[in-house]
């Protein structure tokens, strides 16, 4: 297999695992890369079926206050995706058309909407936990589409995929000792697949020249871990599951109080499922059936 | 069980099966509504096994230049839903952020970018079918998130759902014959859960004026059927399969041609699936565990 990004793409294709869409970073998947994915997602479900987790599933669009009040906005407003849609007349509607089949740019003849992508597997979850929690906290996990506006030709770089979700709200002791547990667990999990999966500590890629600020004060304060294997390089590892602890932000915004009434703390966790897929294929080779005995035991129990 | 709108979403809501998002059309999947809905869709794929189709899998967002090529712009406008993105600097985020922390309009900050929300399960494939097919045409299934800006606050009406869809493409006997045997064994697969199915000539919504004549030469013509079960209320039931045969359309536009050199005829049929979900719990209860036994063996076999 090559080590290149492009040479990674085109043998993803070759192989029938994915197909493109004329758009970047958000190819079709075939057959065989969706059933490695849904059996992955799976093995953690088997994995944490003792966890008292709550599950929901969330569309991949989100109401656009929840980005505004979270400050999302300035943090990352590169990666932002809003809905914008039609609001005319007929007459509006014609000079749509004819623009259109003109060639010519059309969107300024949309409108903002209440809409917005869904950036991150866990943002749709908050509002929700508003209010106070029970006296253990709440744990939920949940598979969501997230939408980041990064369009690339590496195949890891996705504008759009599937995140595999966990979310702890509590007690600040509660949630630190949650989140540690699972980077281990986490960190067991990949390497039961014969994946060369390390653990770092690492950083948002924040906006602008502030930006760089919050990004080391996050490292500093070793808010965000995450499990990195090989996959388009060996010198840059891919981050294939990652660790936030927000502590009071999240707590504050939506008003969640722990059951003594405190301000909760919250901590997510989130396997990436197409990069996890695709280290599987870029370790163990395209072809499932001939993958290792001891992973295919995980993924085919 | 109440029949009016508001009604049947606070009761989806207080069983827990569904959960508010903020969004009209955007709420979250509970458990219990997630597992009748991944059930549903794996008879179909039990029911469907024999059948030769290629499974894909895309992701909610689409090119927009697919939407332009096949006049959804002139026939959907008031449906669509195109992704903005934020491409300033610094000074520009400044103003950005400025703007959302006085809770302003900040829409117009956004510009236009390749990708729009998919509209239709199917899209995504016809590029993908350019070129000859192979002597009895392709068949293929996808299960795809789809969006259609048309918030509402009746559940059923959603802007953001899944459609268990197939797709055929081949000669016209082909394909006609194809969509007369699933209008068949969509409506018998429906009926076999105890759903008061119905199959009916229908219409799509097209826009405006002009919108309205396209609608009656698309029922004159027959074009499209749905399958309608009564969830909302008995007069006026809910389409929760649709069949649609384009004729030469995306043949035409996407250059799709038959093995002996034709144009490709294509037609597709989608599954709903929160709308067969909502139709089973106003059918036979909130309760999967107290459905009849004939439908709930056909769910858990």
């Amino acid at each position: 297999m090559t080590n290149n990004i492009t040479g990674f793409y085109e043998e993803l294709v070759a192989h029938g695992l994915i197909v493109p869409s004329g758009l970047e970073g958000a190819f079709g998947r075939g057959e065989v890369f969706e059933d490695v994915l849904d059996r992955f997602n799976a093995l953690i479900t088997r994995v944490s079926k003792e966890d008292p987790a709550e599950v929901y599933t969330f569309p991949p669009v989100i109401d656009r206050t929840i980005l505004e009040r979270v400050d999302y906005l300035d943090s990352f407003p590169q990666l932002v995706g809003c809905v914008h849609a039609f609001s005319g007349d007929s007459r509006a509607a014609n000079v749509l058309s004819a623009r259109v089949h003109a060639g010519e740019p059309w969107g300024d003849l949309m409108d903002q909407t209440a809409v917005s992508m869904n950036p991150a597997a866990c943002y749709p979850l908050y509002p929700i936990l508003q209010g106070t929690l029970p006296p253990k906290g709440r744990l939920v996990t949940m598979t969501n589409w997230v939408y980041r506006h990064e369009p690339s030709p590496e195949p890891t770089r996705m504008i759009s995929f599937r995140v595999r979700e966990f979310v702890r709200a509590g007690s600040p002791d509660d949630v630190v000792a949650w989140r540690d547990d699972w980077l281990q667990r986490g960190l067991e999990i990949l390497l039961s697949l014969g994946l060369a999966a390390k653990s770092a500590v690492a950083s948002d890629p924040f906006f602008g020249r502030a930006g760089k600020l919050l990004s080391e004060g996050q490292e500093a304060q070793k808010l965000k871990f995450e499990v990195l294997v090989p996959v388009i390089s060996l010198e840059a590892p891919t981050a294939i599951c990652s660790f936030n602890y927000h502590r009071d932000h999240f707590g504050q915004v939506f008003g969640i109080r722990t059951h003594s009434g405190e301000v909760a703390h919250t901590a997510c966790l989130g396997f990436g499922l197409e990069r996890v897929v695709m280290a599987l294929f870029k370790t163990h080779g395209f072809e499932p059936i001939a993958w290792p005995q001891n992973v295919r035991s995980r993924l085919w129990p």
